[in-house]
């Protein structure tokens, strides 16, 4: 493991989502955190840092200089070992609200907390030990989880699934290079360097088959994890509001973000048959005049070529345009989906006359305002992207990027082990091909990490947890 | 009081403001809310019905049918009377995030919880007699708060200083009115008819002063508690988005709100000088060009109408157009601001020539990319809105509709008692007004109210609460 300076300061954020609810969470953890709760806590003459652990006061967070109330609230108290952290944490339950719980925060930032980094109290649970880097990922996850299948995948992780499998991988290797050693160090006999080559082409090849397994469900599992990027297109009125309002009106629409304050950037998740998909922006269907004018074909470029899926919206009630043929020109190469919206009106456009600009790419006639068909497209989401498995409960996938990189570098690094022998190569050159396997399967559970790698994942978390 | 069926029946909602972060809470009251939780809870052998009150515990949620995982969590148990319903309280702080919490929601729902429904946990303390109405309405206007002065206004009306003034008229009434019996019922003297007159109409002038006092401080805090509708107008490229982000960069914003899935429906709250400005969508700054079409206009016309202050703003480098002359024109008669921007270019406007168009309105030269100007356009609108007073902290502000309302028809009932007593009327009659007006105060801090009234009140809270 990389050397890894512990910082015991306290800190503090709010760990509840941003907006209006019942209850807003600002968590501290660290050595000082009873301490500078218990400064702004009045309740009597009760003081927080003579409570047993784990448990909950009553009480209200007063400004210590102005003596001015800032709520009423309740106060978790919990101290190390026994911690999300395992350092003590407290949490002080406020009502919710944005004015309410910032000032809150900045009272217990004023009073000695630091202001907590992204995913710093989880970063603390890993350098403290209580969980593993791949599970830390995995808390993550199942905050952002957008369906049911993506949250088992999330679970299973933080479970520590993944972990056990990737540990007991790398016990194989570390058990071979052993022997290997072994073998080097004191070769008493003639085979040795035959039965060495032969170990390690066995467990390099044992290794192998079981890291691209587990890389077979890498697509599926990605997917599951960050949702399905689906551009809606087609020409003004062919239906695509309605498309879009359809799905998320049934109850699927899953998450709503506005990310910072910029305007523009919205994405909807709706969760078709336990495919997640992320709805994107395309300019035409709610972007602002001033935007579509300026960037907004841009955009919507960009937007086509990063997206997994399109649905193509045609409308069949009125002949094929030239602007429909430039759309399928456009998308052309691109995974899609063509809908012949409007089958409630008399048809102007034949499939046959559609099918000549495709290739072998589904079809389907629908009526969006009657819900006519639109069972058959979800069907055919469904299928496109995990081929008409429903995928098992508690089968291990990866999904996370970070992991699959690792698991395809240290396969590689398996293959050079595999190539270097039937090259004939000195075993202490195959020797380090191994090792490197070991590391980058290492650095998925956080065993061999780098401080920097470490800053960066954990900056990628939301504020307070 | 009016008759109320007090419901035991457990219920359990999110409490959480809904969306990603790191915790997410269900709470749960009632009954069975421990035994609920207990069904669902895994941690060895420990039974959380058997545990003390006020303590926190560490565990698994568990479907008891599937036996599948659902998260990994920190209970919080916390039994009657101490709570916030005064009925056993359950608190579930699962990981944040949309589907794990919808899971473990439908889990306890399956499990006996009925869905509560929205501010029912407030309903409850109400019911229960932990806090008046006054006081549950202030819980709903602390979470809403948008400023600083909104969020003292609403702990203020928590804390129960309005809920004391009330009761202290009511008091004032009551035993007015009881007096007023006695000099009926027992006579004895010539002058009573002279002296209980005298009486009704002293205690009527001073009620009527007091709530007279507090409707005057109602205005301000409608608009603390509230917002102030602002709309931002202007023909394109004036510099609106420039002026609507310069406010929303400063740090500023304060919360983004999306109703339901209606993309449209996004309101932006600006804090300026203490001021919650809630910024209005109009048409042409982000509306879709869709939507533009079909009802871009009217939709402006009608935001226009409903604000309470318009920012129209012109670019004082070009001429005037028609387009700027229309907008004067729409805007007339509204309370409104104007802005010359862009006073960093060459002006091809006079202060006059847009002084010609207004009627003694104020006028101000800025340049919103060179952030010149801006702090008296501020200072501009807290003067408009409190006269250049910046409100007293401790002071008692009525802020909620209900209240204005309820308050203004006890002044009135007081009008009639003065004039009844002036035109001679018998004093069984003044009486009747007299005793409304206790009535109306009444409703305000729960008295005296209607089933229908508190559910309908209730239901316009967060869900959770």
């Amino acid at each position: 493991m990389a050397e890894i300076t512990l910082e015991f300061d306290t800190i503090a954020a709010i760990s509840t989502p941003p907006g209006e609810g019942a209850i807003s969470i600002v968590r501290l953890s660290g050595d000082q955190a009873v301490q500078i709760a218990d400064k702004v806590y009045q309740s009597g003459s009760k003081s927080l840092i003579e409570v047993p652990s784990h448990t909950i006061h009553y009480g209200h967070i007063i400004d210590p200089k102005s003596e001015q109330i800032i709520d009423e609230v309740m106060v978790s108290v919990m101290k190390a070992p026994k911690t999300f952290t395992r350092e003590d944490v407290v949490e002080i339950n406020c009502h919710g609200g944005i004015v309410v719980v910032n000032q809150l925060l900045q009272l217990v930032l004023r009073e000695g907390a630091r202001l907590a980094e992204p995913g710093e109290f989880t970063k603390r649970a890993f350098l403290n030990g209580r969980v593993d880097l791949s599970q830390a990922e995995a808390v993550m996850d199942l905050i952002r989880a957008k369906t049911d299948r993506a949250m088992n995948l999330a679970l299973n992780q933080l479970d520590g699934n993944l972990s056990h499998l990737i540990r007991t991988l790398r016990q194989e290797i570390l058990e071979t290079l052993a022997q290997v050693e072994v073998n080097i160090d004191y070769p008493e006999y003639d085979d040795v360097e035959e039965l060495t080559t032969k170990l390690l082409l066995e467990k390099a090849n044992f290794v192998q088959k079981q890291i691209d397994q587990l890389l077979v469900t890498a697509k599926q599992g990605k997917i599951l994890r960050e949702g399905l990027s689906t551009a809606i297109i087609g020409r003004p009125n062919v239906g695509k509001s309605s498309l879009l309002n359809h799905l998320l009106r049934e109850e699927k629409a899953i998450v709503t973000d506005i990310a910072g304050t910029t305007r523009d950037v919205i994405e909807e998740y709706v969760n078709v048959r336990g495919v997640p998909l992320k709805l994107i922006d395309t300019a035409g269907i709610r972007e602002t005049e001033d935007i579509v004018e300026r960037i907004g074909v841009e955009r919507s470029r960009k937007a086509l070529a990063e997206s997994d899926l399109i649905l193509l919206v045609l409308n069949q009630s009125e002949p094929l345009t030239l602007e429909d043929k430039n759309l399928f020109e456009a998308t052309n190469g691109l995974k899609r989906i063509i809908l012949l919206n409007k089958t409630d009106l008399p048809a102007q456009i034949t499939l046959e006359e559609v099918q000549s600009h495709l290739k072998d790419e589904p079809v389907f006639a629908v009526s969006v305002v009657k819900n006519d068909g639109l069972d058959k497209l979800e069907e055919a989401i469904a299928d496109l992207f995990f081929g008409g498995q429903t995928g098992e409960k508690d089968a291990t996938y990866v999904s996370n990027t970070r992991h699959i990189a690792l698991l395809e570098q240290a396969s590689i690094s398996l293959g050079e082990v595999v190539n270097g022998i039937e090259a004939g190569m000195p075993v202490d050159l195959v020797q380090i091909d191994m090792t490197r396997c070991w590391d980058y399967l290492g650095e998925i559970v956080g065993d061999s990490v780098q401080d920097e790698l470490i800053t960066q994942l954990f900056s990628q978390f939301c504020l307070g947890k």
